[in-house]
C-alpha cells in the first residue's frame, strides 16, 4: 500500500533528528506529521483500531483469581449444603415480562437482548425473580435451595471495590408456610457462619422489618403515597448524616418538617431485644398493627437467634431499609467493619456483603391463580469478598497453586519422549494427576524449575539406568531427595507421597 | 374499574342460565358475550395473559436434574485437574466486534445484546473466541486451561436430544509453540478418558486434518474459492450417503463431475496406520505440500495415541471436515455409537459428544502485532451427555439424592422447639450437615417419613427423657435401631457412623 510506504518513509526522518538529538520542537513537528499519516492509515484498516478488552464493568477471572474464587466459593457452597439445600439453576436470560415490575426505579439497570424476532428477553437481574418464576412454574410450594450464578445490572462499576456490571450473586432460599420465624432465623445463622468462615475481620448484620418500617412511617404521619420514597431516603442513613437525610425529605419529597422529626427519632435508634421491647411498649407504634406484628416477630427472632448464639453480631437497626421493592417482612444486611489493622496500611472500607429478607408476595405474583408461595432469603455478596480475599493474598507471602498436579514426568536424557508418555499414561489411568512437559527432549534442569515455579511437589524421572533397572527415580522436589522406586510400585507410593502434602 | 363490574355482571346470567339447565344455545350466546367481554378487560389487564415460562431454547435445571450434572461434571473437572489444567472464566458477553468474522456463516447465529448506549456486545457463541481474547489480551503465550460454562447460539433447539440455545461446554486448551502432536495427542487422551468414566456405551473418535482436507480438495481439482463450501458438504457424510453430498457439489456447487468423483474416492477411506502409511505413497497426495505436512503429522499422532494405548477407538477418518472457520491443523470429534441394548427399549440415537482440533491462527487475530499462539483444544457437549444420564437413570431404579443432610434434628414430644434450635446450631457450628422441620411441634412420624423421603440416613431425637439423662437418642433410618450417645460424644458418633454410610 502507497500510505504504509508513505509512514515508513516518514519514520526515517524521526529516527535520524532523534538519533542526531535535534531541537525538541523539530522532533514534535515530524514526530506530529508521522502520528497523522498514521492515523488516516488506521481508518483503512481495522485490525489497528479493534479494541481489545472486556465489555465495561466484567472482567475475566485469570488462574490465581479463580483459585481465590474457588476458594470462596467452597466455604459458601459448603455452608449451604451443611443446611440441607438443594440446588437449582436458571437460564441466564428470561421473558422481558418476567422481570417487569419487580425492580421500581432499578428496572431501567437492566440488559435487554436485541429483539431479532422471537421473544423479548432479558439478562437476569438477580436470583429471586427467576427462583420466584421457577416455583409458580413448577407448582412448587416447599423448597430449601442455593443458587451460585452470575447477574447483570447496568450500573455504574466501581469495580475496585468490587462493584461490577456482571457479577455472581450466592444465594440461599426458604420457600414454604412455616411456623414465623424458624426459616428466618436460619437465614442469619448461615450469614454470620459464612461471614465468620472466610474470616473477612469483624462484621455486623443488621436486622429490621418491612412492617416495622411501614408502621412507623404510618404513625409518624407519612402520607401511603410517600411510604416508597421516604423509605429510600431512609436507606441512605448509612452513607449520609440524618440531616442530610431530613432536609431530602422535606425540601424534594414534599414531606412536613414534623413527620420528618418523628421519623428522626426512630431511625437512629438500634439495638437488642431490650430496644424490640421497649417499641413494644411504644405508645405510637404499639397501636399501628403493622408495627406490633413486625416487633411481635422481630422479638421472636431474637430469642431464636440467642439460641443459636449470635445475638453479640446482630443487630435490629430502625434506619434499615433495603430498596428492592418486594421485600414483605424481615430485611437484612450484613455490613464489614473498618478494620484496625497495623498490617494493612491502607484499610478497606467495604460496606455490605450480604443481604436479604421475607418475600412473601413474589411467587404469588407468577401464579395464574396468585397462590402465595412464603419465602425468606439470602444473598451473599461474593464480588466485595473476593476483592478483599484478593487484597489480602496480594500482601501476604502465600504462593497460590492453580493447579493440583501431584507428579511431574521427567526424562534425564534424551530420546525418552515414548518413556514419559508412556509412563504419564499409566498414572493418569490410575488417577494421578500428572503433568510433562511437550517437549521431545526437554532439558531436566528446565524440568525441575516447571516444579519449582507451579508448585508440583513430585518428579518421577525416567533414564537409561532405570529404564534396565525396571525403576523410576521419585524425587521430592522440596528436600530434593530421590528414591527408586519399583515402576508397580510408583501409583502407591505417589499417593502415600502426596497425602502427605 | 367499571368494566370488570360489568363483567361481573355479565357472569350472573350465564351462571343462572347453567343452574336452570337452559338451551345450550342461549348458554352459549351470553358465554360468548363475557369471554368478549373479558378479553377486552384482559387488554388492560398483563397478568392474565402472563406467559410462565422459561425463554425458547432454554430450561431450568431443578433439584434432580442438578445432581446428575454434578455427577458428570464431577467426572470432567477431574479429568481436566487430573491433565494439570488451571481454570479461568471470561463474561457471558464479549464485544460485539470480538465475535465478529470468526464463525463464517453461523454469524447470524449469536445473540446481540440491545443498543442502550454504550459498547455493542453480543452473548459468547463459544468457549474458544474469548479463550483466544484472554490470551491476547494477557499476553500469555503457554497456558493449559479448561473452561466450564454457557454458551449462547439461535439456533433451532432439539431438546429432546441435548440441542439448546442456551448450553454447557467444557473446554480444555492448550496453548502454547512446542513439539508437535504432544499436546494434540494429550486432548484425545483427555476424550477418551471422560468418555470412558462416564461409560456412555462404545464410542468412536474420528481424526483429520484440516492440511489433508485441503491438499486433498487441491489434488482433485477443487478450485481455492470453493474449499469451504465443498469442505461443508463433505461435512454432511455422517448424516447423508455419498450420493447425496456428490450431486449438491456438482448440481448446487457447481463442482466439475469428475473432481466431485475423486473426492468421492478419498472421503470413503477410514482406518489407522495403514491407511496413513498408504495415503502417504498416495501419487496424488503424496504431491501436495498441505497433505505430505499433514499425513506426516497424523502418522506421529497415532504413535503417540498408540503409547498412550487407545487407537481402539480412534479412526482416521477423511470425512471429518469440522465447520468451524479457525481449525488450521488437525480435528476430531467423538461420536456415541448406536447401542444394541436389550434393557433399553428404544436406543437412543445420539451424535457428537465432543470435539475439537488445531487453531493456530486464533490469537493472532487479536493481537495487534498479529503474534500467533498455536492452540489445540476440546470441548465437550456436555447437554447430550445430561440427556443420556438422565435417561438412563430414567429407566434404573437408582434414587438420586439431592442433598447431603447426614441428620435430622427432631424431637419426640410438643415445646422442644428451643432444644432443637439448641442442638441443630451445635451441629452446624461442628460442621454436620444437619437439617429439622420449621414447624414448631411436628409429629415425630412426619420428622421420620421426611427422612425416608429425602435419604437422610440419622435422626436425632431430643425428648424430655434424653434431656434429662444429658443424652440425644440417634436413629439409623434404614435399620430403625435406637442408640443414646451421650450429647458430647454426639458430633463424632455422627462422623463416624456418617463415614460408613
Amino acid at each position: 500500500m502507497a500510505e504504509e510506504a508513505a509512514v515508513r518513509a516518514q519514520a526515517e526522518p524521526v529516527r535520524r533528528l532523534k538519533q542526531d538529538k535535534a531541537d525538541p520542537d523539530e522532533i514534535a513537528k515530524e514526530v506530529a506529521k508521522l502520528l497523522e499519516m498514521k492515523a488516516q492509515l488506521g481508518e483503512n484498516e481495522g485490525k489497528q483500531k479493534f479494541v481489545l478488552k472486556t465489555p465495561k464493568g466484567t472482567r475475566d477471572f485469570g488462574p490465581k483469581e479463580m483459585a481465590i474464587r474457588e476458594r470462596a466459593f467452597k466455604a459458601i457452597i459448603s455452608c449451604f449444603k451443611r443446611h440441607g439445600a438443594e440446588v437449582i439453576d436458571t437460564p441466564v436470560f428470561e421473558l422481558k415480562e418476567t422481570l417487569t415490575g419487580k425492580y421500581g426505579e432499578d428496572s431501567k439497570l437492566i440488559y435487554d437482548l436485541k429483539d431479532q424476532g422471537g421473544e423479548l428477553l432479558s439478562l437476569r437481574y438477580d436470583l429471586t425473580v427467576p427462583f420466584a418464576r421457577y416455583l409458580a412454574m413448577n407448582k412448587v410450594t416447599n423448597i430449601k435451595r442455593y443458587h451460585i450464578a452470575k447477574v447483570y445490572r447496568r450500573d455504574n462499576p466501581a469495580m475496585t471495590r468490587g462493584r461490577y456490571r456482571e457479577f455472581y450473586q450466592c444465594d440461599f432460599d426458604i420457600a414454604g408456610q412455616f411456623d414465623p420465624m424458624i426459616p428466618d432465623a436460619e437465614c442469619l445463622k448461615i450469614v454470620h457462619e459464612i461471614l465468620s468462615d472466610l474470616q473477612l475481620g469483624d462484621f455486623i448484620i443488621k436486622v429490621n422489618d418491612r412492617r416495622i418500617l411501614d408502621g412507623m412511617f404510618a404513625v409518624c404521619g407519612v402520607p401511603d403515597s410517600k411510604f416508597r420514597t421516604i423509605c429510600s431516603s431512609v436507606d441512605k442513613l448509612d452513607k449520609v448524616p440524618w440531616e442530610e437525610v431530613r432536609s431530602e425529605m422535606v425540601g424534594e419529597k414534599g414531606l412536613s418538617p414534623e413527620a420528618a422529626d418523628r421519623i428522626g427519632e426512630y431511625v437512629q435508634l438500634h439495638g437488642g431485644l431490650e430496644l424490640i421491647e421497649r417499641l413494644l411498649q411504644d405508645p405510637k407504634l404499639s397501636q399501628n398493627k403493622l408495627a406490633k406484628e413486625g416487633l411481635g416477630d422481630m422479638k421472636l427472632l431474637f430469642e431464636y437467634l440467642t439460641l443459636f448464639g449470635i445475638t453479640g453480631k446482630i443487630s435490629f437497626d430502625l434506619s434499615l431499609a433495603r430498596g428492592l421493592d418486594y421485600y414483605t417482612g424481615v430485611i437484612f444486611e450484613a455490613v464489614l467493619l473498618q478494620q484496625e489493622n497495623e498490617h494493612m496500611e491502607e484499610p478497606v472500607s467495604v460496606g455490605s456483603v450480604a443481604g436479604g429478607g421475607r418475600y412473601d408476595g413474589l411467587v404469588g405474583m407468577f401464579d395464574p391463580k396468585g397462590r402465595k408461595v412464603p419465602c425468606v432469603g439470602v444473598s451473599i455478596g461474593i464480588e466485595r469478598i473476593f476483592s478483599i480475599l484478593e487484597q489480602r493474598l496480594e500482601a501476604s507471602e502465600e504462593k497460590i497453586r492453580t493447579t493440583e498436579t501431584q507428579v511431574l514426568v521427567a526424562s534425564a536424557q534424551k530420546k525418552l519422549l515414548e518413556e514419559r508418555l508412556k509412563l504419564i499414561s499409566e498414572l493418569w489411568d490410575a488417577g494421578i494427576k500428572a503433568e510433562m512437559l511437550y517437549k521431545k527432549n526437554p532439558k531436566l534442569l528446565n524440568q525441575l524449575q516447571y516444579c519449582e515455579d507451579t508448585g508440583i511437589p513430585l518428579v518421577a524421572i525416567v533414564g537409561e539406568q532405570e529404564l534396565k533397572d525396571g525403576v523410576v527415580k521419585l524425587r521430592i522436589v522440596a528436600t530434593r531427595e530421590e528414591v527408586n522406586v519399583r515402576r508397580e510400585s510408583l501409583v502407591e507410593e505417589i499417593r502415600i507421597r502426596t497425602s502427605q502434602c
